[in-house]
């Protein structure tokens, strides 16, 4: 019985029109050319790697993308188990007919073949967007971006701040601050205005959001203008050597400083917390990043009473956290669930991470769902995911064991899928 | 198929008269006198300022009920999703007939006034009492309660000892202590006589347990009576200058002492794990707590071993902490698994944990399920949702999954529902 | 339908001959001799001692092991519910026809007579293997044991390393470090002899696999030769007393060595995280150990990185930190999932658990289980628990969420339950 409900419910689900917010999708190359640029990005390496796929054969230096496809391929059955796998033959089989389950040394060629031939007409991107019911993405913009070239009504910017927070220290990262902003990175005054200027050019563009990944222990607290003045001559220029007495005032600083200039900017600060870079030293790019999963939401107590008029839509990596995520957003004004990140991206955890913030946030504090996509092809394939998910939930929780209609079900089911995205993302106006 | 079976063994739990093993029922005015006192409840106030109502629209001073509950009212559109929100809506339909499934500015007020109706009748306290099918119901007491003007033998007394063992160095604290024993407290050894005097009082009313809620940190050990009087003296009146390592020592001894009486009376000590209290520094009033998450039942060690022969209902507020309840009552002896706590006590999070439960822990040693209500009127709709998710994992986790018959599962549902609330209490004697 | 369909599976799973990763069976005595080889074991003696059965009337020395059972069924009201009393049942049922569904004073003799009737048959350890359907079962060796007087083809040698590790102070563990290598222990380098000697040993009769026990705060890292020459000269023979530096650095150090000889030797390292032993400290035997869940894999970076051709099946204590587990697998060549460990081996955690490992990490890295059984009894009801749980997760997840076949959902059923054993212990070389 709850097989046919949830199958109603993600038919209605299914016929939103989206907007993804937050993804890493390049607006000046937004889809893919071949399927070497889908198999070949970390999603997949990272895993046939792991089942015993050699990185020097997956990253070997101007390797051809047809021959890159051909030996992911021969390494991919260990995987075909995983969420991963389904999201690229799910896309497959309803953009190029695919017809099978698996992807086999025998079929590839002919899908590689017609879908390098379909890729490289001009409407491609159109395509996928259209048959994904895409309308908005927000992009993850480097700071120095000059957001020009592509419609930003469509790739929504949005400011990436990792960099200024967690690496002012490195000459690389002052310099493109400089050049952005035509100011000379001298002290702490210095520096504040050119965030000012980096907002003011954000905001200009149409920007929508800040955002920014944490590491687990990360804990924001206020930092004084003296001490941010000290901090921040003692470690420009300096890269590692500069003392962590003084990285760890001036990254405070710099976020307590982005902070305020979402307030005044009134744009949402996406908190994505709880990653350790670079845990598994030799892996595939992008294939290297793991968690610590003792983390607590309590880290931010100062940040959430000091920034009440700031919106944090927040995403926690560890599914333990999640706990946490829907107590604080239960609680604090300003705190808002935020998709399922990463790691807490696959069904068990989305269900169960789901389920709990349905029936303690208020329904206007959680954001359902957004892609990370590098690539507009992962759209359709996640966010059906998410949507057979949501129906799930939906149907079991909602209809079934709390008696609602399933028509009020499906009211909070689009709340939660387009919603909120332009209420919490001030789309409309 | 699940779901009949499910609608079954809910039909015969919800015949069972029920004993709420933890409130905080004022027995002197248990049941409210119009909507506003179960709507302007922190359940609803802490999600209507979650969702945007500012504070002092909610906590005007003087504010008249019909008035709060009208304002309210016309913030409930974003809670409609929270299983809180749905305490209210059966509560409503159940005891006055409301038909709607929502509360709005058309029906609120028609509501309003036939409640407000019926509970000016003396017979209210009755009717929702024998409509709950409740026959007892467990108080929590400030250690100076007189204890006087109701049926203790119904309204059951428990000694909260909060203020005891983590305030002490407030004058106020000891003021009422010296009040209530007659005893002035010069020391550790006043001290204990007046803890001797108020378990002698409570003990002659007819309490049934001792209580106390702990922060994620605490983590109890034995102190000597000689260092016990240097910090009792050192705190004495010092309120929030007494010194860390003082008040420290002070709360475990306390605590410690506290444990000893326990023994020595055969009450049952309620411990209730991992709150931070007012994490929220602006929130509505009881709408400030939070937790961290980061606590384990190890920190219980030398309690758990050095009073064996106290039992130790345990709450823990996390759900990421359920899994070392269930493995310290499987081998504790005086480590009872009690209840669903606060920010726990959601479906999602009751059926895991509970499932968790009824398959390690021997069935003697499961507390099913506690009101934690302010007013009376919460208790039917609480035991409700219990009650549904029981029977759900008893029909799916015992009748389907381990071929158990109906009759068998009931048996545990029973067990876990009222039995052991008398065992574990020692209702009967 | 869902119930069809995992009734389907779990028949077809069931035809499977087994190897059995993990257990303690004493192959000189696999077998029970009387049903008070297993109900005395600590599964049964620390539920009953929590339900309230005096220690001394379990462990009374001298005490008939009949008048043990009687003693034990007259408590066992209490622990009916628990899935470990499922498991006896499921044998009784299984193995010698038990009609009932509960132990009772009247039905429990004439099953212990018959069955001690039965098992002192020549036949019963074989008949036993056969009904399990178990080919293979992999032993808890101490370092010094001579693996004689067995075929070491059926239990399947495995070092267990714990006491070289965390007691090398103890007089005794050199003592017999040196009876079974012929080296005296005077410092590092006769120690690293010593080692590579008990490999050899191991090895040569067959061993499979090294295998340790970790407690929640272990993070292992490189110890110099220099440094380790010190902390082992400065604890041999020191017991208690060694300091505590040295201790972690020899413990380390140790450590360490075991994982090279892992390489060297081609033996995967079962490392079995997050145990504390004796917190109970007057528990039944085997009764004592529970466990600090706040632990995180990143203590191990180090040691995953720096061993990158040595295999480490992982087990976590906690549920909590299977996520960690799923995604450290995901990432990590070298990590692989390795079935449910002891407080997490009850069917809650092991579905949520098993569900989030088989939607995320290769399909080659999943052990699905091992039975960490004392007694052969054991085998099949916890093997058939399992297999129950497995059929359910893949019908759900797999065939009703994803559109899988039930053929493809079986061949992974088969992998995670025979294939991966023979692969990543290399049974079949
Ligand atoms: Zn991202
Ligand atoms: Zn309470
Ligand atoms: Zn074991």
């Amino acid at each position: 019985m709850s097989i046919e409900l949830r199958k109603q419910l993600f038919e209605q689900l299914d016929q939103i029109v989206l907007v993804d917010p937050h993804s890493h999708i390049n607006p000046l190359s937004a889809a893919s050319t071949t399927l070497a640029d889908i198999l070949g990005y970390h999603y997949y390496t990272e895993l046939s790697h792991s089942a015993g796929m050699p990185k020097d054969q997956i990253e070997e230096p101007g390797l051809d993308p047809k021959e890159k496809v051909r030996r992911l391929v021969e390494n991919f059955g260990p995987i075909e188990n995983t969420i991963q796998y389904s999201w690229f033959i799910e896309f497959a089989q309803k953009m190029f007919g695919f017809a099978d389950e698996r992807l086999t040394t025998d079929n590839w060629e002919a899908l590689y073949d017609s879908a390098a031939e379909r890729m490289a007409k001009d409407d491609w991107e159109e395509t996928v967007l259209r048959e994904s019911k895409l309308e908005g993405i927000f992009l993850t913009n480097d700071f120095d971006d000059t957001l020009e070239g592509f419609d930003t009504g469509r790739y929504i910017p949005c400011l990436r701040t990792d960099d200024l927070v967690f690496h002012l220290a490195k000459l690389t990262v002052v310099e493109r601050l400089e050049n952005a902003t035509g100011i000379s990175i001298s002290g702490r005054e210095a520096l504040e205005s050119a965030l000012d200027k980096l907002f003011e050019h954000f905001v200009s563009k149409g920007a929508k959001a800040c955002a920014i990944s944490l590491p687990p222990d990360f804990a924001p607290h206020y930092v004084s203008d003296n001490r941010a003045d000290i901090a921040i001559k003692n470690i420009l220029g300096k890269g590692d050597d500069a003392a962590p007495n003084d990285r760890h005032a001036a990254s405070n600083f710099v976020f307590w400083s982005l902070a305020e200039r979402c307030r005044q900017h009134k744009l949402p600060f996406d908190l994505m917390i709880g990653v350790n870079r670079g845990v598994y030293e030799t892996g595939v790019y992008q294939g290297q990043d793991l968690y610590d999963s003792r983390v607590s939401l309590i880290q931010y107590r100062q940040l959430f009473n000091a920034f009440r008029d700031v919106t944090f839509p927040v995403s926690v990596l560890a599914s333990v956290t999640n706990q946490e995520l829907v107590s604080y957003s239960w609680i604090f004004p300003n705190v808002v669930a935020n998709g399922h990140w990463w790691y807490s991206n696959t069904p068990a955890y989305i269900e169960s991470d789901l389920a709990a913030r349905l029936e303690a946030i208020p329904q206007t504090k959680v954001i359902g769902y957004y892609t990370d996509m590098y690539k507009l092809e992962f759209g359709m394939p996640k966010f059906a995911m998410f949507k057979r998910i949501l129906a799930k939930v939906l149907a079991e929780r909602f209809v079934i064991d709390r008696g609602w209609s399933e028509d009020r079900a499906l009211e909070l089911g689009k709340t939660v899928l387009r919603g909120n995205v332009e209420s919490i993302f001030g789309l409309g106006k």
